[in-house]
């Protein structure tokens, strides 16, 4: 989650998640935790990125919008998403898009 | 920076720009903020997010395509670019994607 996420030649897609969360944080970390692994484990998935200050950015990729309805669909992902509704999120925006050009720079050998 | 981006309805383009810092900060806040105001001055410019940790993802969304190339040549922000790739960043990967479709929830008044 804490690195860049290493994707295939476009094009792909990506979900954009960006959150401001409520109150309540009970069992957040836990969720989000399993969520990360079983979105690792669905058909399609390509990579995840995730950073949190007072707002909180996800961006998960994948390899096309029907892997990204799979996805949405699994059982125990819509469990997690009934409790972000309820419990953790104050808002949130979720953005599917599709990634038509890339560039990477690494510069940590110099 | 710090608040869920309002956006109309799409289409619309986003450049989701993740980031890993080299050790060398000097300079970077400042121009940093610089870049945001002067991205908001851009024409097409609909709006930005930003989050970081060990990792940094800024998004920000954009009216077209055309408006996107608009800002990379913008001459502060060939400068900034510069400056990125030779100091600050230890390694980054720039996405262009097109936002086809979007959702948004707000429980703040729950």
């Amino acid at each position: 989650m804490s690195q860049i996420a290493i994707t295939p030649k476009p094009p792909y897609y990506c979900v954009v998640f960006s959150s401001e969360m409520s109150a309540s944080v009970e069992g957040y970390a836990e969720m989000a935790q399993t969520m990360v692994e079983l979105a690792e484990r669905q058909d399609g998935f390509l990579g995840m990125e995730s950073a949190r200050e007072q707002l909180g950015i996800t961006v998960s990729y994948w390899r096309s919008l029907a892997d990204i309805k799979a996805w949405k669909l699994n059982a125990e992902h819509i469990e997690a998403q009934r409790l972000g509704h309820e419990k953790w999120y104050a808002a949130f925006t979720l953005r599917i898009a599709k990634v038509e050009r890339d560039y990477s720079f690494n510069g940590r050998s110099n």
